[in-house]
């Protein structure tokens, strides 16, 4: 197990020119140590996220990295699209790959996320430090952080309240903001019902989600997809609500509400934990575990020649 | 992907003295480039089974080793044990990890085996080679090679049906034969139903099994174990019965016959894919890929450093 792991998952204001994207993101791979693991950029929304891992030092290199190739490539004075944002690089979480994966915690992802942000700022960002790095409780909640997005800003930048953790207090216009961060992990998943009323999903939605006295850890939405109600999970504490709880919890409530689970999907990445957790329930299979897996015995801690 | 990765299940004649059971399979763990990824040992049997895998040249390298280790540690004229064994090293299989595991087919394991079963000839130990590997048809089945044990050896020794592939003709007492083969993946996966009555699993098994025209490479035996009915199946074929679609059967085979699956387990490894297909079906998720999951985008090429 290395020591320290960690995920970064940075959203730019860069989702249609694939030149400027591939010039971007190729600022992250360039950067011994870190793997970049996923990439979706979002047309209407203008908008890419990027997901790369690696130990603290690397990553910390490519951040500072991504935010000046960002700041040079996106003018966000000229930027349009259907998502809110308030920077070139607009928001920056660091995840700790906890165990089995590593060690790392959600302190050690607080403490990356600080000095990332003190040298985004002095690259020249205002930098605002949200989640687990807050510098005060009104700036945990991201979208607090980003209300009114650029805008919203510009709007409170004679607040005392409001002020940079760190860069310039004056907003720059062609880069805006950055807000960087630390949370846990979480699994995105959704599961699309039967149905076009969106009104079974949002009630399905207040049944599951530990708001309004439903599962642990869950957070979820009745939303229209495609002329479809969709319940859209985050779970953010995958020991106590496991996807395959968080199914079984969805399917009866839409059940009760003569509606079916059609089909899922998980966005982005899960760890191989809760896929076996799926196998194990369905298949009536306590013992199965990672050791098992072909892969992850010959993936862990790789040394074949050639690799 | 690297180009060849095989694995090799060697089970050899000994399952009660850890002192000379740790010096045999140290002569794998110290080969360079080799992975061991499972060791069970039985002490009824007087058996252990060990896996390991490498590309093609370790491999080679560490069964010679491995060979030589089994014939020094291990006096088959002093052996005891339940099960049937021609040799210290009695039966070495190797096994091509295919596609997505890397490009290593079966016609590849097959000419590994030869070359190993030279290589141990050369050791002075009679060498029969079968699966995939065998030198003629009425070979092929381990079951018809090893019939009988070392006393059926002996008494075939004048048979020229039956004379090794490599090595002497006559059988050293002391270390006996080695069957030297080639096979494809297998998944042992065995269901324990609600009831003691063997009939019920013997029945289940004849249902799902593709010798009586049931799943495609599907091999299965009705079981007594430890008081329960057991269904105890191979997977030869994972791409034409997959894990689920083996238990689904399993399933409605025994609800049929008024019985239920209690539990099920997976006895060694099992390659991701088939976990995969297990939670895709459960959670009605057909889009979850091994590139969704944490671990398989940070250990396949793993490069960070320190691993």
């Amino acid at each position: 197990m290395p020591p320290k792991l960690f995920e970064a998952v940075p959203n730019f204001s860069e989702g249609r020119d694939e030149a400027k994207i591939s010039r971007i993101v190729s600022s992250v791979r360039n950067t011994p140590g870190v793997r970049v693991l996923d990439l979706h950029s979002d047309p209407d929304h203008n908008r890419s996220v990027l997901t790369f891992a690696g130990e603290e030092e690397p990553l910390l290199q490519a951040s500072v990295d991504l935010a000046r190739a960002c700041a040079r490539e996106i003018d966000l004075a000229a930027h349009s699209g259907v998502h809110p944002r308030m920077g070139s690089l607009d928001v920056l979480p660091f995840v700790p790959l906890g165990p089995p994966l590593s060690e790392a915690t959600l302190e050690d992802a607080a403490r990356l996320a600080r000095s990332a942000g003190l040298a985004i700022g002095s690259l020249g960002l205002p930098v605002y430090l949200y989640g687990a790095a807050a510098s005060a409780s009104h700036r945990e909640n991201l979208a607090e952080v980003r209300r009114g997005g650029y805008h919203g800003l510009v709007a409170r930048a004679d607040d005392p309240l409001w002020e940079p953790d760190y860069g310039p207090e004056k907003l720059p216009p062609r880069s805006g903001a950055v807000a960087v961060g630390a949370r846990s992990f979480l699994v995105a998943f959704n599961a699309n019902l039967d149905t076009d009323d969106v009104e079974v999903a949002r009630a399905v939605a207040g049944e599951v989600r530990e708001r309004d006295g439903g599962l642990p850890g869950v957070k979820a939405l009745g939303l229209e997809v495609e002329g479809r109600a969709q319940v859209s999970m985050n779970l953010t504490d995958l020991e106590r609500t496991s996807i395959p709880t968080a199914f079984e919890a969805v399917r009866r409530s839409a059940e009760r509400r003569d509606a079916k689970v059609e089909s899922t999907e998980l966005v982005g990445l899960v760890p191989l934990a809760a896929v076996l957790e799926a196998a194990r329930d369905y298949l009536t299979l306590p013992e199965l575990g990672a050791k098992q897996v072909l892969e992850a015995a010959l993936w862990d801690r790789a040394d074949f020649s050639g690799k």
